[in-house]
């Protein structure tokens, strides 16, 4: 039996946050790996009808990073700067080269919820709301969702 | 006659943001020097009984920075990546490392008022009204007006 995971997306009623929480049948070193690796990062990232390009990483405290996401002849191309990296937690800063005004200081966390299995806390911190909920009006869920999939079966299969 | 400007310094009702607004005697070019340029930055970064000590000086989209402030037998120590270095704007997060779990996302424009007349619009953005808000009670003011005051002096000089 396959039990696909939710991934619950709450936005903050007090400040500009949006905060993603989903769980991985993996490990934190597993999901840092999978975050971390760009070989592994850029085979599941995004959603399901586009295909990932690492144009720039180096996933260290101080480091940077960018990819682009290609699909129905569109690019997205998306960028930022490693704050931290650390076992248990990224740090990092998110822009779409679309909108580049728009910077966002996301915050990962891996918490092991036992063997096995880790919870991704995602929180996602912009300056105002009305740029917090364009955010959420993207329909970003679906491309969460099938993102996390791939990484699922990435996991399931022994890819990380 | 010298005229010495004032530090304005705003707490967002809304958002968990400090507004930082100062006006100096520079073009933008030089404030953009004097921010990016360790060399400069050393020599006025801190409040006026601190020497301040550059670790690491990354200044480009995608670098990072590191800097320790000594004064009265103590030394602290802040750390950031930079997001964005542009000619009217630099984005980067900004950590007290005694205070690790706190990351605020800085943005600095650099308007121009007319000649030799530059306004520094600095915004601090984090993720609580309570990290705010001791943020503003450290006595913040002190500090940033004394090393203004020394950034106002190398102007003058013609060191920046």
């Amino acid at each position: 039996m396959t039990t696909i995971a939710e991934t619950t997306i709450e936005a903050d009623p007090t400040v500009p946050v949006i905060r993603i929480t989903r769980d991985f049948a993996a490990t934190p070193e597993q999901l840092l790996r999978a975050h971390t690796d760009p070989k592994l990062f850029v085979q599941w990232i995004g959603p399901a009808d586009t295909r990932a390009r690492i144009e720039h990483w180096d996933a260290r405290s101080g480091g940077s990073w960018r990819y682009a996401s290609e699909g129905n002849g569109e690019v997205y191309a998306f960028r930022g700067c490693f704050h931290d990296v650390g076992p248990d937690r990224i740090v990092q800063t998110s822009t779409f080269e679309g909108n580049p005004e728009a910077v966002a200081l996301e915050t990962l966390r891996f918490e092991a919820l036992g063997p096995g299995r880790t919870r991704l806390h995602t929180q996602s911190l912009v300056d105002s709301f009305e740029r917090r909920d364009a955010r959420l009006r993207t329909g970003m869920r679906t491309g969460l969702n099938a993102g996390y999939a791939k990484l699922d079966r990435m996991l399931a299969d022994g890819t990380v």
